[in-house]
């Protein structure tokens, strides 16, 4: 790592260059990431991550969300490969569809159906278009600085957008329950759907979950207006509660998006509904080229029995916790206020008086030196494969980040 | 088959109505297409398919598209394998999207970049928002009929859909160079790009490929106006000429949208641009949580190698040329007059005077019951993996086609 212009990472860095725009896309450009971040992966086991340098990783960002189980989880790629050997695309779907179809509406408590699709962004697209189809009305409620996919009516950013993509955008503010009201108003007659995220995981900010008083608030509004609710589990499905994450609210929505973790990183995403939106749904003309292919949906069956056999939420909470517990007591005895938000299982941490985020970018960074895989700003994920090995690990890689921190900050 | 309430293919539909709306999604329900269909299947192996009732067909759907070199292709799978037993999703991309990338600029006559996406319509709304992004212009020019997805902008259908999704979409006729220059004129100075498939294969309709002058007026008109020509190779990719379908017109377009073949089935998309819009490209923000997995591009490096190694073009133009031929000497055998367009490794078959399909329908349906998955108005594919056997194969269950057809309808 010394002689960054030799490594394996700096020179892939230099071959993409060339030929894809600025090296990678996205939110996986790691320029975006701390100093001394990898860019190219290698390899994946369980909970571990090595990069193309041949750095090993306890890894806390689980691909941004779909490693569920575990990398490379042997169950969940057997039932793959063992697919992959009869057929993935054929000219139609196989009975993984309807076999996962019927899990996932078995283990949702607010689905009476699914349809399946590749990317987020497809499902939260879809539940929008199925509200519209559903209500006959246009205005989508989203909450300000709310991530709900890449495409022009969400992208977080106006580059390529023209004003008509959002025309029928209303913005409430999350948690805000007067805000919410105000939206509704604006909307009037023309209210289809209130979208939410299970929690707010804005980039770079302090987490919130819900109060149960918003989350019926927005229930019972969506009643009085004939309007969806639309819940975007695409980052929360499976680790807060396999049921669905407003259960713990009682409150159920009329449509969830998911993708992420439902097939341990196969690609796949979903929209579960109810079935008063079940006619406009078969309406709508969604579909894509690789929608229907069985591996995913054989990786998803598989990982949905192994969610419900191991109670996996349980395990990621209590090792989430040990994680939260442990980095406060560490911060405090290094002089440092962190604020830890969120659910445990998927955190995020952030300094006090850190505007420019250089503190997490150094205790980062300090971290994954050695050999601990955060982020700075962007919610991180705790897996089943996670141990109480791998948390004591990361605290003492975090101890090393805090003093770093605390060396360079404490006089500034 | 005979007691059909019986069928796993039955018992399937049964379970899948109470779970998908509709039973099925898109273009891939069954109830759309002509009597005796299976909806569901169980094995796919070259050209060949199986349904979940055992039958195998010779299939010239090859998975609406995807399936390029013959279904579980051992080198594709292979290569696929070794990826994913090292990782697919990770933290960030594998050497694997480097390798590929390079592979496409390298292949693909107008490309200096590239960009990976999961779905067709991924690929075709990257390229309309990155045409925006560069040229700070609103104006897309779709030809009128064309499919370019499934998404509220380009959607066929307008379930669900505002005015406002659509509202700087301006529409010309394929191939006609008057209704393009003033579809030109209508976007005026606010013209960002001509978005084109790389022929027309509107659903039901007679296929066409552009004129020389078409393609060439586009370009020109794309030059004046500062605009981006895009085309859509999402279903032609890799079938009609590797280095690009306009190739044969002397015109390179400045985006094109990949997906279905590219990687023989694995789910992937690609953008591939021109220098002039890479900046823009990389400012854009598109992304997706499986756009980066490594296995799809494993795939897609196998894939391409292949297609290069074994001139799968000329295998499929010369094996479609023998089904045309041998459909078309079948036809006047059987005293009927059929349109075969398009180009001959995908084809489309249409009957004269055959207003409602029945004919059609009734082809095919009789095809099948003989062990050939023809389509009445989409069109077909080739596959690198069809033999001379298969397409013999075809045309004698073509000649019971023709002759069900004549019988019914000769007198009529």
């Amino acid at each position: 790592m010394s002689d960054a212009s030799q490594s394996n990472d700096a020179l892939l860095r230099e071959r993409a260059a060339k030929v894809v725009p600025g090296g990678m896309w996205g939110h996986l450009n790691a320029t975006n990431l701390p100093k001394g971040y990898p860019q190219f992966f290698a390899k994946g086991e369980g909970a571990w991550l090595w990069d193309v340098n041949g750095r090993r990783y306890v890894d806390f960002m689980c691909a941004w969300g779909p490693n569920l189980l575990g990398y490379r989880h042997p169950e969940v790629d057997a039932a793959a490969a063992r697919q992959n050997a009869k057929g993935d695309c054929l000219n139609g779907p196989g009975e993984a569809m309807v076999e996962l179809a019927e899990a996932l509406v078995d283990t949702i408590a607010a689905a009476d159906w699914t349809q399946f699709m590749k990317n987020g962004t497809d499902a939260t697209t879809s539940c929008v278009t199925f509200a519209r189809a559903a209500t006959g009305k246009r205005k989508i409620l989203v909450a300000r600085g709310a991530y709900h996919g890449a495409v022009p009516w969400c992208s977080p950013s106006l580059v390529g957008v023209t004003s008509e993509d959002r025309a029928h955008i209303v913005v409430y503010e999350f948690n805000d329950a007067e805000s919410l009201a105000a939206a509704v108003a604006v909307a009037g007659d023309d209210l289809a759907a209130i979208l939410v995220s299970a929690f707010r995981h804005d980039f770079g900010k302090d987490q919130e979950l819900p109060s149960r008083a918003f989350a019926q608030l927005a229930r019972q509004l969506c009643d009085a207006k004939g309007a969806a609710l639309i819940i975007d589990e695409v980052r929360t499905g499976l680790r807060l509660d396999l049921s669905g994450s407003w259960e713990q609210f009682g409150v159920r929505p009329d449509l969830s998006a998911w993708s992420k973790a439902i097939a341990n990183g196969y690609s796949l995403a979903a929209v579960t509904g109810a079935d008063w939106l079940r006619e406009a749904a078969s309406k709508v003309f969604v579909t894509g080229s690789f929608w229907f292919g069985a591996v995913a949906m054989a990786a998803g069956i598989e990982t949905l029995k192994i969610a419900r056999r191991d109670d996996i939420v349980e395990h990621m909470d209590r090792l989430g916790r040990k994680l939260r517990e442990g980095l406060n007591d560490r911060a405090l005895k290094a002089g440092l206020q962190v604020r830890q938000t969120g659910p445990v299982q998927m955190p995020v941490m952030l300094f006090d008086d850190d505007p420019d985020c250089s503190k997490g970018n150094l205790f980062c960074s300090t971290a994954l030196e050695a050999g601990v895989f955060f982020h700075p700003k962007h919610t991180m994920f705790l897996c089943a494969a996670h141990t109480d090995a791998d948390i004591e690990a990361a605290l003492q890689a975090a101890e090393r980040g805090f003093a770093a921190v605390a060396n360079q900050f404490q006089d500034a």
